[in-house]
């Protein structure tokens, strides 16, 4: 079995947001495949995608401000400045997180762990709605 | 072929660690697999996967002695400090370092290069056992 | 189907080099994949593989730019220094970036996002070829 399809994120403003259940709720056909991976793929060069804590919003905001502090925007490394300050910072966050996620599938769900929650990293201040291509394969 | 299998990596100390024997320990299936792959994912949000050199322990703790400083305990950042001062710099090692792998496997073997071994990166002191949901698939 | 070639990337010097057609022009059968999933696996420690922005060259520049400055080659830290000042640096370096990349394919091409380029990323000042390990499978 294979399925894919883009699902689209809504804008959300810059940091670290819990998005498990909108790709659930995007991938009905999960419930189908007993053994299997989903993978997620972020098509974009300044949002990423991780798994981390899913339940203290402490976490998330400071993941955000390790990686603001660790890539900051006023630093004189930078020279693509042209498309603003938030621009090259978010690229390096990228890299540093990664623009995909496998997940593997079990028994028709994510085999997250208890505490595991998918993140879409925001980088940009108004990155607006993000395209994530899911694809998912397996045996039913 | 499809396979999925838990393995749990027995505890370890805050630390980089070469897993890859004890990965392959629990994947006699491997040598049937002509053309495949294999995706380890940990199930846990303080702990991560990489692939690094498999010859010197000096890579390890080097690599240990970087994250360390990098994402330090005792920072004005963080707000999340109810779990120990270990907790959050887990989290954001995590992130940086990522909580799966996928290797390829070629005619019965994980195809790693010369140099490379599977890392387990422990980033709480007393982490305990960890949860590690391997799936190979492939041609026999 | 099942297509698994080493690909070799030639020498390149330190630094962020897109390498999407190079991994392209060797893989023809990509055309007679209608979904699946590209896997690139670089067969090294000291290099990686991300995806980044495809166009202007001054992202790349201060990509090098950004880890240079948080890997340092001169830091107390480091222990293992026999290979040269560059070595380490890069062992810390491809951890962070990671060895592998998981691109989807539809309709006969890698499904990238507009802007999204494939990136050798060599953290050696004289790191030669690299071997890259494709694997690619899905439906025809």
């Amino acid at each position: 079995m294979w399925l894919q399809r883009e699902v689209v994120l809504r804008a959300r403003r810059r940091g670290f947001h819990l998005v498990t259940d909108e790709v659930l709720a995007a991938l009905p056909e999960l419930g189908e495949v007993r053994v299997g991976l989903a993978h997620l793929f972020l098509r974009h060069t300044s949002a990423a995608l991780t798994v981390n804590e899913n339940a203290s919003p402490d976490v998330r905001r400071d993941l955000a401000a390790w990686f603001d502090a660790a890539v900051p925007e006023e630093a004189p490394l930078w020279t693509h400045t042209l498309e603003g300050p938030d621009d090259m910072p978010a690229h390096v966050k990228t890299a540093l997180l990664g623009p995909s996620l496998t997940v593997p599938v079990a028994r028709g769900r994510l085999a997250l762990g208890t505490w595991q929650g998918i993140y879409l990293c925001e980088h940009r201040d108004a990155g607006g709605p993000r395209s994530l291509l899911v694809t998912l394969w397996g045996e039913e």
